[in-house]
């Protein structure tokens, strides 16, 4: 059987509060970088192109991670910017709207019969090469018109995820008869301790995983027969779509009328003709710290059960993850604890309530702090910046400028600036005169002068920059000129 | 009676490393803020002036420590700099060694029957009024030629204190029985548990604090009858004295040449003419970080018995300490845990295991990590800097130069350094020339060029220094001239 032309479809965003304070708003968990360096999302990327006709991957994502994202991708030796369209959201949404509109793109571009293969951004799979056998016979079924799910085999009685009660046989897999492809019996919702315990016993029942594969017009048929005021929606909206090129935006209005539904709820549970293929990868949401914790490599474990990313010194502790940035962090006597430091923000928590975590980030979101949304380091599209001093006299920044980046031309009312560059040949506009700052240079930007950073080389540059004002907000930048667009309507947020 | 002179003595070192991350050997115990904001040794001068004649104050502390000292009782509005005067060791070494150079010093400048009164700087004691009011009963004993040292009633069955047995009456004090004046029957070693217990029961055994009282001539004739190589070696070592004016710096290998022996040992459990004064006033040796959580003023505890300094945000936790810096701290499900963050080590320990502390700082050594000495603020002569940034390309520092400060002149073979003023007036020298910066003006040194820093104005000078090379140690810095005597044999560490 030929199978059509699969189109990879990653489903990123979703705040991960869970995960703070490395995962924040501003630079949510899909971003979120494992022992080996590389983040989930980049690691999404690298499974979806093993399945990619053409190299071809869509990714659904919002517009504030449209720049992050596209750089995680750039850095994959067979990812071509031109086979990787975005399309952005305006918000969050659930996910039918996002699959919907990504049916509609993918019918546009690659045919009605081309298969989407909807990976999320946020999962940990180590084994590619089951994840593409597995994947592969999802697509096939697909190409049949089926309606096809990922089932995961459990490993304990879990209360966080949705189950699947699997039904009749497909078609044999392997000689496992759990690996079996199934009919579906029935979704089921997050379960108690005691009903997951029974599930698990039974045999019968999978965990949910969010991942899907069918075919463009099977699911907007299946859409128009269950569900056809969100398909009308996503159709509407899909009509407000900029242009043709990448990124693909929306109308905000028509992107906010879309129903606020999961694609289980309102195609999965109610079609007929879907199937479940029972994973034979290793898979794990990294639902929380203690899920991390536990990820089986790239960290090594001592003889207490203690396991250390970073510089960290244990005495006397058991069964500790403690997780580093730049600083020592040292555990005295403690036990079966999560400790987790980032630049601006400590987190020590229960390795057994690693649930809460997300009450600190409601916490934090109700005082206004920005250990909620923001990193010491902000990302933006050409490039980011570190905050190293933020006093009432001054505040001092490390500027990462990418090769082409090029910050807005702008001034300020309330603060000077000082630059020097520490590495590489950044190109400087400071009022009406232009020039290049080399290595080991520095310039002066008074109140109210028009200035624009950039860099013309292949190299990244670095520069700190010391601001001498009363005032240092972010508000404080007046945007005459913007490449990526921020100086009206914007795709980032107003920042530098 | 009338009562002689009384010296207060300060005894001021110790590296404290059952309290890193804030104590640290570069900036110890004694240095350590209490919640109101003021150090332990502040709030030792502060006692011992009350108790002072004429407003002199000895203070025996180490090399390393002059400059921060001195600041720190500059703060006080009693202090006169020259009433002040500070003996300095050399190295490390113990109490009886330290008392007899201060009692051979008393004799000296006071007289033979000036008083001296021997106070620890990193013990904690709240209510001063009682201290005045035990130190004086001990100055009047002390005036008959009595060694007097002052025992704290115990509350706890501690282990780490050294107790004393109380003998036979020598003077009713208050109506309460244990606040008479005894003479000592014996000091005990650190008991077990149950042996403490029973010391706690008895009502006959007291603490051991550490502090003394006594004329300066009749502690030197107890030395000569019971530890005459001690007092032969301080006589030996007092005549290395440098000069008559304060600091008094002593000759290297006549201070290593004395016997490393505590006052308690070699004077105060052999002589005869012993008194303990039971104390009236509260006291806590600030031994750990657990007794620092239980310190009853200043900090408020939530119903959790949560006590927090700093920003933090606890969810479902109970009795925690809390001490933040700058950054945020949540805690999550724990409890009983000491939690401190620096602004580059972060602790996290069982509130029970508290001693085990140093255990880490003896790690931290063991593998030459700079946390075990310095903080991310080093305190200097002229004021202190604080790195912001320590990277491959350049390293940030924000220099703080007190009113009157001097760096010293100096060049550097490997870096050029970028200086911005963000706060008050400095004087520049950069080559030949000499010039103000003003705030929000920046200046540039380059590689193998003279330059020096200084603060001519009444108020601080802050700065921010970018250093561009390829090398940022604090060993090069080529010194030709110091305000501090850092240009050759010095008192303080090498450094800016």
């Amino acid at each position: 059987m030929e199978m059509s032309k699969v189109i990879p479809v990653i489903l990123s965003g979703g705040a991960g509060t869970r995960l703070w304070p490395v995962s924040r708003s501003a630079y949510p968990k899909p971003f979120m970088r494992m022992a080996d360096g590389e983040s989930l999302l980049y690691k999404t990327l690298e499974r979806a192109l093993r399945m990619a006709s053409d190299g071809h991957v869509l990714t659904v994502t919002g517009r504030d991670y449209y720049f992050l994202s596209r750089d995680d991708y750039a850095r994959h030796p067979q990812a071509r910017r031109d086979r990787l369209p975005f399309l952005l959201e305006p918000t969050g949404r659930n996910t039918a709207p996002a699959v919907l509109l990504a049916a509609l793109y993918v019918r546009h571009h690659f045919g009605a019969d081309a298969t989407l293969l909807v990976l999320p951004a946020d999962h940990l799979i180590r084994d590619i090469d089951a994840f593409v056998a597995d994947a592969r016979r999802a697509a096939a079924l697909a190409t049949d018109g089926r309606l096809v799910t990922f089932g995961i085999v459990p490993s304990a009685p879990e209360t966080g995820f949705g189950y699947i009660r699997m039904g009749a046989l497909i078609a044999e897999g392997d000689a496992a008869a759990s690996t079996a492809i199934r009919k579906i019996g029935a979704f089921v919702e997050k379960p108690d301790r005691e009903t997951a315990q029974r599930y698990l016993d039974s045999g019968e029942y999978l965990w949910n995983s969010g991942m899907f594969c069918f075919r463009a017009d099977a699911l907007l048929e299946a859409a128009q027969q269950h569900c056809p005021d969100v398909l009308a929606a996503a159709q509407a909206c899909h009509a407000t779509a900029s242009g043709s090129g990448s990124p693909v935006e929306f109308g905000r209005e028509a992107f906010a009328a879309m129903p606020d539904i999961s694609l289980d709820y309102a195609i999965m549970e109610r079609a007929g003709n879907c199937a479940v293929v029972p994973a034979t990868f290793d898979w794990s949401d990294i639902g929380s710290w203690k899920a991390v914790s536990e990820l089986d490599a790239d960290i090594q474990t001592d003889a207490a059960g203690n396991r250390i990313r970073g510089s960290a010194i244990v005495v006397e502790s058991e069964n500790c993850y403690i997780q580093g940035d730049k600083r020592m962090v040292a555990a005295v006597g403690v036990k079966n604890l999560l400790i987790v430091d980032t630049g601006d923000a400590v987190l020590v928590a229960d390795r057994e309530r690693a649930q809460q975590v997300k009450l600190v980030v409601d916490q934090l979101r109700k005082s206004g702090h920005d250990s909620a949304r923001f990193h010491q380091t902000v990302h933006r599209p050409w490039g980011s910046f570190t905050v190293l001093e933020d006093e009432a006299d001054c505040k001092v920044k490390r500027l990462t400028v990418k090769p082409g980046g090029v910050l807005s031309l702008q001034l300020h009312h309330r603060r000077s600036e000082h630059w020097t560059v520490v590495t590489g040949t950044a190109k400087v506009r400071v009022g009406d005169r232009e020039f290049l700052l080399e290595r080991n240079e520095s310039t002066y930007i008074p109140v109210n002068t028009l200035h624009r950073l950039e860099n013309p080389t292949e190299a990244d540059v670095h520069l700190i920059e010391v601001q001498c004002g009363d005032y240092f907000g972010e508000d404080d930048i007046v945007r005459l000129e913007d490449k990526y667009g921020r100086a009206g309507s914007s795709i980032d947020k107003p920042a530098a």
